[in-house]
């Protein structure tokens, strides 16, 4: 499927290897892999073997391992115990960017100390970028980026580019900009290899494009990248000054990053748990979501001690109780997930809001009566009993219609007031279709059944 | 933030000129924004609005805005109603990949009508394209690649590059290729750019390349393009021919889609639900798992009815069943979601799945011995019964470890099998919980408090 991949037989020889302190046979292995393979063989080491694999590496090797290796594996605590020389040999070959990830995890001390053993341009242009916040353009942009003066002409614009890129592994648009840095326009590479020699870059500057300011928020630059179909974009300051520029595999990393905060937070898990962490982080981040839960529950079962009059004259509705309440939280957490993904996607219109509230109730409303009239011809046929058939008829579809609004206009309505709709999470939605399914039922039950 | 957008008053304006069918002012209007900007506004337009604005646009632009139209506005609807000419000039304008999503949608003679209609070279493009498989790397390739014979010269090669490239927006890696368009391997403009007039394709050739077959998988290509940082990943059949390419902006639409289905499947919902699709839509995609669940739920309430004896002589054990039953569910769907998340972004080796179950056995533990206490302290103060509140303690402590070993275990065993985890949905995973947790409750409660 590729032309090299490390398969089972790899990983065992460098473990082999590493067991045996075998340097030379470890040199050789390694040799054969890409720095990202070796970045997810890391995941199956020791600390230890990965800082000893670091130091064998040839710096621009190691420093492209640690730039591939998870945030969850800790690169930073990685580049924490090297050898400040070697330390400083692998930061100064990574790019600004991932640099600046990496190094904004370890407290301020640790930072200040790497950063001094760096060369001077190299630790200002990291100091520069730690002062965006994580989350932003500015704090995701790279600042080695091409640009050329719009004064200049095919010739002297070409071997520019070529000097520039040099230090990068890739590029694909130019920017253009003036004598004070302040971004005029781009041109791609085709369109100047394309002219005659004695042209000006002005004459090929495209100025209708796309940029963001360093403030931008990154869930923002990466809907415009989508969007545009851009490979990079350009990351300017409120002048219109030339930071930086953000490209298509930072985009990638946050659109996986906010998508794993969505599937958590909507199953009531904390945004920040790391998927591969411990019991104890795990136990921080879901126990105060649990004991939310349990407030709820504990509303819930309020409304079944009001009515335990009503269910110690007829044990048989605590059977249906849990259908009704267990059918209402699962439709629930449907129409939830349908509106959260919808939303996170796109803006909804106001009319868009109303319809998808409107079509959640019908949603509701059918597959409510559907699932009722099944448990209508139960309770008929096991319990014979007609009016307690139709008492959880009308429970289940109520119920159903109460998990379609709240599943669709509770995110609508956080969205609104400006706060992520994933955290109404099913834990919160659930609250309304078990207080509201015992109610229907209990209180129908009680008045029709005794 | 960008240099150009929407905004609402432009809007407005363009509805307001679609009324009073001023075709002027709509031109001059619409000559302002980016296709992909027009193809937001269409969200909010009628079909009839839409088709007008097709018809009023030029055919590139026209293309561009029917290539970024959400799948699900339904392009291929749009297309259908064109008059035959501007549609073929529309589609020989889409880039082939393009033109063959939207055209697959269509009925076997609705395509054929419109291939028939355009120049032949085009036509047998989106035909072969057509065979291969939707979710596959060759369903999602463009066919328009630049590629170079390794005998060329730097000289002839620039050439012939930028020859290829008139009719591509962007390009960024050169395929290299032999006399039969087997791929030899790739090469940078950049690397030949900078070398010597007389040089050999051959000499500058990288053969330490990544790759995909047709048949790959779109998800193993988004994964593949993500971790070696690549703008665009070469297609081969199995000898090795190229077939074509695909680029990262594909990529980002393959990454959005899986993480819908991942979250629609994981909450119950079928994943080719469209999320603005309509009510009957949603009924067809949500019924089946709610009968399902109905289904579980009879057996969750077997076992009630079962004890039934229990409860009609301790009724207030019916409102602490809805609270272990309802906590259990809600911890199960945190686990399920940290490791249907885990898995879908890595694969993990047999150790690390064990210690997955392990982790979330000592959560459920943990969290469970935390809200059994709340709730045992609750029995004893409010209901002055020690002997109820210690079973309570041991149901809700018993369920939430049932609800850590089902919701991190189901997904793995399902993928070990094939399956996709998603489906382990909190439907599947509350039926766990909800059979043990009423078993373990008033299991003991018969044993320890009749």
């Amino acid at each position: 499927m590729q032309s090299f991949e490390l398969n089972k037989t790899d990983t065992l020889r460098i473990k082999q290897a590493l067991e045996d302190e075998d340097e030379n046979a470890l040199k050789v292995l390694l040799e054969e892999y890409h720095a990202s393979e070796i970045a997810i063989l890391f995941e199956s080491l020791s600390e230890e073997s990965r800082e000893h694999i670091i130091n064998i590496l040839p710096a621009d090797v190691a420093s492209e391992v640690i730039s591939e290796m998870d945030a969850e594996m800790h690169p930073e605590k990685l580049l924490e115990k090297l050898h400040p020389e070697k330390r400083s040999e692998i930061v100064e070959e990574l790019d600004y960017d991932d640099a600046t990830d990496i190094i904004s995890q370890l407290p301020q001390e640790r930072q200040d100390e790497i950063l001094q053993d760096l060369d001077a341009e190299d630790a200002s242009h990291i100091r520069n970028l730690l002062t965006y916040e994580e989350d932003t353009a500015g704090g995701r942009m790279n600042t080695q980026v091409i640009k050329v003066n719009s004064s200049l002409t095919k010739k002297e614009a070409l071997d520019e580019i070529i000097r520039q890129s040099e230090e990068m592994e890739e590029f694909y648009t130019i920017n253009v900009v003036d004598n004070s840095n302040r971004l005029k326009g781009i041109v791609s590479l085709k369109d100047i290899i394309k002219s005659r020699n004695t042209v000006h870059i002005r004459e090929l500057v495209n100025d209708d494009f796309v940029y963001v300011k360093a403030n931008t928020d990154q869930e923002e630059v990466a809907k415009l990248l989508s969007q545009y179909n851009l490979s990079s974009i350009p990351v300017v300051d409120d002048d219109m000054h030339l930071l930086g520029r953000i490209t298509f595999d930072d985009v990638i990393d946050v659109l996986e990053e906010e998508n794993t905060e969505d599937i958590l937070k909507i199953s009531g898990v904390s945004e920040d748990e790391e998927l591969s962490g411990n019991w104890k982080e795990a136990v921080r981040s879901r126990l105060p979501w649990l004991i939310i839960n349990l407030g709820t529950a504990f509303l819930a079962s309020s409304v079944i001690r009001y009515f335990e009059p009503t269910i110690s004259r007829l044990v048989i509705l605590s059977g249906y109780m849990t259908m009704i309440a267990g059918m209402g939280g699962n439709a629930a957490t449907q129409a939830l997930a349908v509106t959260v993904r919808r939303i996170s996607l796109n803006d909804l219109t106001d009319n868009q809001a109303y319809r998808t509230v409107l079509k959640e109730i019908t949603v509701g409303l059918i597959n409510g009566a559907a699932n009722g009239l099944i448990v209508f011809a139960f309770a008929l046929i096991y319990d014979s009993n007609l009016m307690l058939g139709l008492v959880i008829f009308f429970a289940m579809t109520g119920n159903l219609v109460i998990a379609g609004i709240t599943g669709a206009s509770i995110p609508l309505l956080l969205k609104r007031v400006g706060i992520d709709p994933a955290i109404a999470s099913s834990i919160i939605i659930t609250t309304f279709t078990d207080v509201f399914g015992f109610l229907i039922l209990l209180g129908l039950a009680s008045r029709l059944l005794l």
